[in-house]
């Protein structure tokens, strides 16, 4: 039980044009209230909160400052973008966050004109503000381009590339760097430099003098915080580091994030001398101003619901493990029997369960930062020396690495073995977290091997089979979420490439699924089974080598096939009509049907009513197969 | 007619053991002969002669000095190789280069234990070299790594994320920085403050005084460039920058990359002290040595066969007008229509064409450097302000860019064009440049409309067709080299999406042709017409949406439906077959055949070649159409 904050200044606010007639205290005052706001609404719902009230002040301040929806705000990731959002006329849903039909978790262009550029893969913002001014400039009803982004995802490849053609082009644009201290550390150190500038660039110099007395003035918690900040910046004791400015920008900062007063003064500075590209570095506190955020670890970088007096996170209810934990431990086992084994994840060792093996193997685990382009030819390079690499990186994050899979990995065959997490729909982080494109993308490249476990058990074989599989590139995809329960294995095998296995044999309808749909398949056989219908039902296991014996078996037995599985049209469905029709199986006619994703997005709700909405329930599936049959059912509704 | 150089040093190199016994002298009269080796052999077969010539002594000094191929050589992008493939056992085979059957332009792991890591595409050169130095500390049998990357490659977002990673872990490591002046500006006033530590790092003091020294010494065209490289590394005037040692990295240079003497000294001072990851800032010039080529503007950078004596290239046939040349005169006319259109290269101006816009619109094009992430999100920026951007990146670069075609472009729905030349198979640059995968990896987004020139005549109306195209990405195709001799059309009109073409009607066989592969199966109508079979043909203009109606008629009214495409399996054809299946049109049995590229990559040749190769000849078009009607053919032989 959770009670409303009192939030008498926040409910004046219909909107930002409304922070613009508040003064500076008053503004104070609506941050602290939109802090308690953010931190009773994700109370609720879950969600990103470290990150967004880390950004409380400066959501408040920008939005004072700028004049949105005409100036363009761009939250890098927009994670962090719960208070812009109860800001900007959504507070009425804020407590809809990442649900069914609610707001979205990121900033979104559908659901506001005050979220111009949607976010949620990282590092993204600069190139698109860049985009905007260039509009602005050639007259385009848009004013001012301000891309917010975390010393995180600023390390990044694209933002490197995004800062060095800003800064080339020369136009206004103003990029704050949002200093949390939560990135990983060597990017944080590389990144350090671009951060300079105190010097040279003139029309800044009385800010810059403001910002070098800051320091002294600040509460002692930020004051260690600001002063690393300044040693990043000005590269620590040498004094040295213009590379921001070598880049055309112009510096500033740092400031204290938290500091109404500061940010005021600093943003409408920069807005009204600024002729060019503006670097703002603002230093924040991640889970700021909620102890129990504050006082943890990843200072609450998501959460599930909590007591919001306690902090006290609502733990799940228990079940089946995570298929991320079972990929973890399996990873660790086979670590254990094979010493060439070793895994890379791109700055998400716990998302993807590498930090498992981490734990025993710490050695032999590479955490390269925000940098999947970087992370698939590390691995090629170790496997070109004779390591047997697994990437880990989810499915909707490997598209980052896509051409280093395409030109490093597959043309040169090197068994670097990609583990794909997050495989299929993922619920609560919605359409741009979906895994929905591996199968297409990787079975069109020559000589890969792509594998998809139906259940945690499958997957401890399949985590073997990717560790002995050394004769060129292979995938193995797992969804997010809970396993089946199955029993897991005492001991992993390597399965034979290429082989699928029957699950059930039946006579009319024959069911080819790939991956962790399987448990759907055998909801929809039992319904087809109450109908009178007899079902084969097959788990591919493979895409590529796809098991073409068992596709010519079901192919000549039955009079419907039905291909199944979780991902995007192109993918395993096409493949096996393509194969098939190259050995001429659809020649005498056979009522196929490839059951994919729809070909449209889908929002954010939980994985299992985003396949009800995709048409892809036990139910869709047996009407897709009465259907097919020529039959209509008296208990199944057909597929809308 | 061609004389070969005299090469006697040369004629005692069977590997690059041999030049570790000769003295420095001698290696200095090697490089001088190779050098006139490497000319006469690209004045017989074209290729990327200026980069080779720039990296003459590099390569020399780099074989004498370490231990190759126990020690790991990679040269980024792979182009500048001619030199090293003379050097590692090739010399027999360079007049053969970028030939059918031949060398390949690229470095290439299948040709030689020499080329541990392969490339074409740049920027990979640090990611892998950090991979086998991982190997080599984990105990596999391998040694140094030396990756050489150039002033353009390293400016790029991966090469970045790479050195990011490579200073974090502190492994021996050895860069080699060939800064020849010849990249894009801004990306390298970017970089330079990444070359630094002139101060700080102990081991190379020495080396730092000597290189200090080194300016007065150089010859007059050397010095300039010296002392500019001077400047970069320095920070200029003001003495600072010292990235390079914050990311871990120790910094040696400038140095003259086309003196032997200095070249020596300092790789083998590196060799013998390096701990950690070092950079050796080597300053070249592209073309050097030829006369010719360094008078030219681009260095001879890719050239065809030409007369040694007085550089003069032999010029290609007139014909029809290349694709790339009728897309980008269409742009420019587009662009004259409509100010709300603006183009993006991400460093290839010329190979897209869009310097044609240029010339005459320089404000409405953008070129961002070797930076495709950013491109296509800048691009999708550009959409949301309301301009019309089109994204000119090659189909195998557009790899590069695609999770920012996903995330970016296609969930937010932004209407970005993207014109993809270099579709299918590209002749002499092998696999590494084929445009393979597009149709297959955009084919697969909701939302998005694909297209696929016939000719040239159609280009030019499918260019106004992006153009007018304003609700949702849309991407256009297009081969390289000569159009089919295609009469252009007077005014460009926007086509009908999702409608295709009837060009012929028969009653055996339909062909339903997506692209330029158009004209070859025109030539197997005319074979199947003399074998007594009726074709209709289509041409299906695009894959997304599919005309379903033409569909429909072809699968109707005939026995067998060949599809036809310039792409991977998982593309156009298996959409087809996937739309075909869904209503039901493969029930009652139908002969679809999909041709697409084969499930392997194909080896550089001419064009013509490679789609022999691949088994899509005329040819074999007609042969599968037979096959598939159960007839064997008098004339033509079936396909392998």
């Amino acid at each position: 039980m959770t009670s409303r904050p009192e939030t008498p200044t926040l409910d004046r606010v219909a909107g930002p044009a409304d922070l613009r007639r508040m003064d500076d205290r008053t503004l104070s005052t609506l941050a602290d209230e939109l802090r308690a706001e953010v931190v009773s609404a994700v109370s609720e719902t879950g969600g990103h909160l470290g990150s967004s009230l880390g950004v409380v002040e400066l959501t408040v301040a920008i939005h004072a400052v700028f004049n949105t929806p005409m100036d363009k705000l761009i939250w890098d990731v927009g994670h962090q973008c719960y208070p812009h959002k109860i800001l900007t006329g959504r507070r009425d849903r804020i407590r809809t966050l990442r649900q069914k039909d609610g707001l979205s978790g990121f900033t979104k262009r559908a659901e506001s004109e005050f979220d111009p550029f949607g976010a949620a893969h990282s590092s993204t913002s600069i190139s698109a503000a860049l985009g905007f001014a260039v509009g602005r400039d050639m007259g385009k009803a848009t004013g001012d381009a301000i891309a917010v982004i975390g010393d995180g995802a600023i390390s990044a490849g694209m933002a490197y590339e995004a800062m060095n053609n800003a800064g080339a082009e020369g136009r206004r644009l103003f990029v704050i760097l949002n200093d949390n201290e939560m990135s990983i550390a060597p990017p944080v150190g590389a990144m350090s430099a671009y951060l300079s500038g105190l010097y040279a660039a003139e029309p800044f110099q009385r800010m810059r003098t403001f910002a070098e007395g800051m320091e002294a003035a600040l509460p002692a918690p930020m004051r260690e915080g600001a002063r690393r900040a300044r040693q990043l910046v000005t590269g620590g004791l040498r004094g040295t580091g213009t590379l921001f400015e070598e880049l055309g920008f112009d510096y500033v900062g740092p400031i204290d994030g938290h500091d109404m007063g500061q940010l005021l003064t600093v943003l409408r500075a920069a807005r009204a001398r600024a002729t060019g590209p503006v670097l703002i570095h603002c230093c924040t506190v991640k889970g700021r101003g909620y102890a129990p955020a504050e006082a943890s670890a990843d200072k609450y970088h998501g959460v599930g619901t909590f007591d919001v007096a306690t902090g006290t996170q609502k733990s799940s209810a228990a079940g089946a493990p995570a298929y991320t934990k079972v990929f973890g431990q399996a990873l660790t086992e086979a670590a254990a029997r094979d010493p060439d084994l070793v895994a890379i994840t791109a700055a998400m060792p716990n998302g993807t369960g590498v930090d498992l093996m981490a734990k025993r193997f710490p050695d032999r685990v590479f955490d390269v930062g925000i940098a999947e382009q970087h992370a698939v030819t590390f691995a090629a390079g170790m496997a070109a020396s004779g390591l047997k690499p697994v990437c880990a990186i989810y499915s909707t994050f490997l598209q980052r690495g896509y051409d280093q899979v395409v030109h490093d990995v597959a043309i040169q065959r090197l068994p670097v073995r990609f583990a794909i997490d997050r495989a299929g729909l993922v619920g609560a982080d919605g359409a741009t977290h979906a895994g929905a494109f591996d199968v297409a993308y990787l079975s069109c490249l020559p000589g890969f091997t792509v594998m998809a476990a139906a259940d945690e058990a499958e997957l401890v074989h399949m985590v073997e089979t990717l560790r002995a599989h050394d004769e060129g590139p292979i995938a193995l995809r797992y969804p997010r979420g809970t396993g089946t329960g199955a029993t897991l294995p005492a001991r992993a095998e390597a399965l034979p490439i290429g082989r699928g296995r029957l699950v059930l044999e039946g006579e009319d309808v024959a069911i080819l699924s790939f991956g962790a749909h399987l448990d759907r398949a055998l909801d929809a056989a039992d319904q087809l089974e109450a109908e009178g219908v007899g079902v084969t039902l097959a788990d591919a296991r493979f895409a590529k080598p796809l098991d073409m014996d068992l596709v010519r078996q079901l192919a000549r037995n039955h009079a419907v096939l039905l291909t199944l599985e979780q991902g995007a049209r192109g993918g395993f469905g096409a493949a096996v009509l393509e194969a098939m029709a190259a050995e001429g199986l659809l020649d005498r006619g056979l009522a196929v049907r490839t059951l994919t994703l729809p070909d449209r997005f889908i929002d954010q709700a939980s994985p299992e009513q985003m396949y009800e909405a995709a048409g892809l329930g036990a139910r869709h599936i047996a009407a897709a197969a009465l259907a097919a049959l020529g039959r209509t059912s008296k208990v199944v509704p057909f597929r809308a």
